[in-house]
């Protein structure tokens, strides 16, 4: 099952700076070779469900590993049976009708 | 890892009343053993964080079996490392203040 | 236009408790004369969408007041021009299915 | 008070494509002045917190007007007192760390 998923990570207990967490987490899912894509209120990721979650679980560990005390991820996941479609293909239906 | 989630199914291509879906994804956490709460707009779920996320799995396979096209469940997850603090918790501290 | 959402507030800067700042907000919400329902991971709240809005305003103004430096809330807002249906008929109509 | 916002909306009624509603907010979004950076799985808004909560407002009437039966928008609304801090600053943090 393919999914399209965006993350938004909340970590709690270090400070008002959240960028460090931000980029282990989108290395981790790069290291899983999921296709990302970084926004300024989260990331999108493609890939297969299983490969996706596994990463979002290695996400939390690693955070807390860090430091992080308390963490809340934000989590979009979008999965359909009519047809193959990623996040670029999701991006350019819209830019069609601007 | 212990996890309390909120999850929110959003089922497209299947007309306007999703309460059987919702319906079929709280019968698949009941059955995984999970906590769970429903409210207007989700169901909070808590327990191990494996066990939790295979019947989000679960949930989307079930939903395409019925018949929905294109499904998007919106998701938190909190895990924290300094305490054990159950969804009854949550709620408990928060109505010690009101 | 009548609204039914679901608001979580995300307190940083602030420590690991958030019972007070979410007591606050609920509290903003019961005095402009809204429908709430706290659950374990945000609140429940219906009525109409100025009112609604305004009071989700005020509770970011509030919390920076208390002295919350960096504020998310994340918030589920739906609306539908078929039918009333209240927070209450949307819990109904899946536990008519369980 | 200044908000960066994620907004991704869930029309139910019309069938499975969504672009041209996506499409619609957004025009909506650019019109009020604001910036916007359109994502695979919503779109950034950041400006002043009426005239984004007022778009928003307008985004749901239009979409209704444009036939959509059911509307729901998940949306993260951040705020923070200790600095200006813009969509293009998140990333950038972000980035220096990758």
């Amino acid at each position: 099952m393919h999914v399209v998923m965006d993350i938004s990570v909340s970590p709690f207990g270090v400070g008002l700076s959240f960028s460090q967490y931000i980029a282990a987490c989108h290395e981790i899912f790069e290291k899983a070779g999921l296709k990302t894509n970084l926004h300024a209120y989260g990331t999108n990721v493609e890939g297969e469900w299983d490969t996706v979650f596994a990463a979002v679980k290695q996400c939390h560990e690693t955070l807390h590993e860090m430091g992080v005390v308390r963490l809340t991820s934000t989590i979009k996941a979008g999965t359909r049976i009519d047809k193959e479609q990623s996040m670029t293909d999701k991006i350019d239906s819209v830019q069609k009708r601007m």
